[in-house]
């Protein structure tokens, strides 16, 4: 599954040529390696030089993204084309973060989503000076993952103005537990749903609403203002607009970051967007060779099509970043997770692989076994932070010590005498440095990972910006519901079975 | 990478005869599939009508267990011979919830682990008596994932006796934000360690006992009683024993359960070893064609084996389950993350694939694209509940119906004159339903995926239970320490790199 990505092939020679290379052995033969694989982006510091390619290998990655006019995809996609072109819409999530394009739509989207950040600034306001110490953030997918990440990952030790709480599961399970702890008059809640289509945000909206007993402290972020007013009676002024041209999964810059702004302050907020936009000028302007979204994109791409690994792991180690392996399962497995190209011809390379991953240290005492001793390999990327804002300074010695032993681990491997203990060792990962995690930081961080992404997606032809492949589950659920009640009966005899057993 | 595992030559073979077949086509064909590829053990009903098996690759694989002795592979478990031969121990986490074999070593450590949950109890009922409303647990990987799950899936949506937390990860953001809303006056800790030698429980135990200010409410649970008792002061009645023939990911139905019975309650505990202890009994004494662990792990090894699946995903469609992937990911992962066989010799097979996941339907909104559209295939495990606890009956529906939807999307797929809009469908899945989410269902699922790795194991010819893949990075963790605290050199040019970013 390979041929017709332009450049696949000359990478597939390489991996035949470095089949027997080692990482120790690379960094033996290339004495410029160390730096020349590593790249610094305002807080981040990334090193490459544990992949599994050499100089040469490198160079014909940079063709290959030469090839795919990498520069001008950046480009079109900065100044607001409609590269969308399966939905025919622009994808101008960077102008939620900066003016980096004199193109009108760009300019344009970037004034409009600056005049909605002072409305959400006047709504935080007016929430502060209110009797309201919780918020309840209802929101799945790409009206989820991101707010709940960055709460988590820029929350103090103890709240701020606000707690702020999550509701996404349709399973009533997680409503229930949400709620039972809070008071519903210091409560209020906010809607997030791109379309107000949403089964589980209507459904958990309406929980919510009526354990608030009313709509007077409820808010809402939705591309459908005038749906989202009228389906819960929530007054104009208390929603705030997204637009076609952001997608979900890249929505968390944009009003959806609202809880956001209410966890860690309104400031720290912008902060998060000042460090994408300074990731998004650095792969706006940075030549390919020193482009850090460049680098980190060619790397999956060599991993996924060059040496055939069909997954990739990311490993903090910062157990604030905890949720970062599931924000970019969608991310990357949402954008990347398609078949056919944008002219809708079949990608003959295989495309996104399975990302998953964990905390360190924690996942070195469960899966990593499976890293160091089993059959595949798995590419990782691990993540640390230099200096860390908790009084343990033993702990972020050890914390450190262990990142920095697992991927040397992992490259160089052991050898031994009785074949239990032999450790094969040339496992591939990245190490990528944030000075602290700030707001700056992680906003550079996840505006890396998007720029990833798309890197991928050009090089691969296809489109990181639909998501068809989430239509046929809800079309089904949707003709299933009456059968599951007994009202109909279902076509597929597994399904007819399964409902039998659920005992409608 | 097959051959010399016996039986998987004749599964490839099955495979390539099945190429062309799809799952819709295999139910058409064989008319007692649904019923013939089920089966209900006690609170479990699983459906493997939609694997790419037919009834006669069924069978191969049945022959193959056969061929194994899978039968008698159990019983010397149960019996407490030494089956994990690297380290010359017992493997009888069995015996800590039943007395299942009249082996003398079994019923003794049946006897053993009986009376240290009478100890258990009583150190329950005198905290119950207690000012303490707040219980910290130390613990990590096979100390903490455990407990951490079964706390966390059967608790109410408010706190019963106590809140129950867990500290794991040895960076100090974990401790932090645990400690930060607590009152020390009122919480006690256990420190859980197998060895007590864990860098990380150390380390946070000593963070947790100066914050509580001294060691009378601290208990401690490990294999190395006195070492504990020593290092913290702990007086011996509030140790509670461990032993080598419990492995630590298979432990969380000893005094490592701790935690959860203060959780959920010393009553509820024991269901959960009922529940357990039924699937025990089920997994002994089922013919192999009846055997919900054989089938399930026989039906791992044909999609690893023969179809070279590099993944497998678990979608836990009930809120509350939602930290069974990272569960398993250790139980799976750990056990079967290997490349030698007993005898020293390499598995000619690939061995255990990647196992991850997350709860539906937040994961419908996030990767399931890729599951769909993508080009890769990932089997998948869809666990849910017939009836919830909690009070929105529409929602459960709708999670319902969301769960057969997308496992009958993943089979069938659909068609488009749209490429961007076609599924290519004949995607494997596995159904298991609990008839609720109580103590017993949860402990029969746990047991079966632990008998189901066994059956895994045995087939490929490693041993589940030993973990020497995580002895390198500590060894490397350790003399890195020095070298971060600028006291020594790191002798790989990487990690030089790195720590001189650290900047120390």
């Amino acid at each position: 599954m390979t041929a017709s990505v332009p450049g696949t092939e000359s990478l597939q020679s390489h991996a035949a040529r470095l089949s027997g290379a080692s990482i120790a052995g690379l960094l033996k033969d290339e004495p410029g390696r160390v730096a020349a694989q590593a790249l610094q982006v305002g807080p981040l510091y990334a090193s490459f030089a544990r992949q599994r390619y050499d100089a040469t290998a490198w160079d014909a990655l940079l063709a290959l993204g030469r090839g795919h006019d990498l520069a001008g995809a950046f480009r079109r996609m900065f100044d607001g084309e409609k590269i969308n072109v399966t939905e025919g819409r622009a994808v101008l999530h960077t102008a939620l973060r900066g003016d980096l394009s004199p193109a009108p739509a760009a300019h344009a989207a970037y004034e409009t989503a600056a005049a909605v950040r002072v409305r959400m600034r006047g709504l935080i306001e007016s929430l502060e000076a209110s009797d309201v110490t919780d918020i309840v953030s209802v929101g799945i997918g790409g009206s989820d993952l991101g707010p709940r990440l960055v709460a988590d990952a820029l929350r103090g030790p103890v709240p701020g103005r606000f707690r702020v709480h999550f509701i996404s599961n349709v399973d009533g399970a997680a409503a229930q537990r949400v709620l039972a702890p809070l008071d519903p008059k210091r409560t209020a809640a906010i809607l997030i749903s791109k379309t107000f289509g949403t089964q589980e945000t209507l459904l958990n909206g309406a929980i919510v609403r009526d354990w608030l007993g009313g709509s007077e402290r409820i808010y809402a972020v939705s591309a459908n203002p005038e749906r989202a007013a009228a389906a819960f009676e929530i007054a104009a002024e208390r929603v705030l607009p997204m637009w076609d041209w952001v997608g979900g999964r890249y929505s968390l810059w944009s009003a959806v970051g609202f809880p956001i702004a209410l966890a860690i302050g309104f400031e720290r907020f912008e902060q998060l967007l000042e460090g994408a936009a300074l990731m998004d000028a650095h792969v706006l302007e940075a030549p390919l060779e020193s482009n850090l979204a460049v680098r980190h994109g060619l790397t999956a791409v060599w991993n996924r099509n060059a040496l055939g690994l069909a997954s990739h792991a990311v490993m903090t180690y910062d157990q604030r970043l905890a949720l970062l392996p599931a924000y970019l399962q969608q991310l990357v497995m949402e954008s990347l997770g398609k078949r056919v190209k944008l002219d809708g011809s079949p990608v003959a390379a295989d495309t996104v692989p399975v990302w998953w991953g964990g905390a360190g240290t924690d996942v070195q005492h469960s899966f990593f076994q499976a890293l160091h001793q089993g059959t595949g390999i798995v590419p990782a990327d691990f993540i640390g932070t230099v200096h860390n804002d908790d009084p343990y300074a033993e702990n972020h010695d050890a914390l450190l010590s262990n990142l920095l032993a697992q991927t040397e681990a992992l490259a160089n491997g052991q050898s031994s005498e009785d074949p239990h203990k032999v450790y094969p060792g040339n496992r591939p990962s990245t190490t990528i440095l944030l000075d602290a995690l700030t707001p700056q930081s992680l906003g550079a961080l996840l505006a890396m990972y998007e720029h990833s992404v798309y890197v991928q997606s050009v090089v691969w032809g296809i489109n990181a910006f639909d998501q068809f492949g989430v239509e046929l589950g809800k079309q089904v659920a949707s003709t299933l519901l009456p059968a599951l009640r007994g009202e109909t009966k279902a076509a597929d005899p597994v399904t007819a079975e399964l409902i039998a057993r659920l005992g409608r």
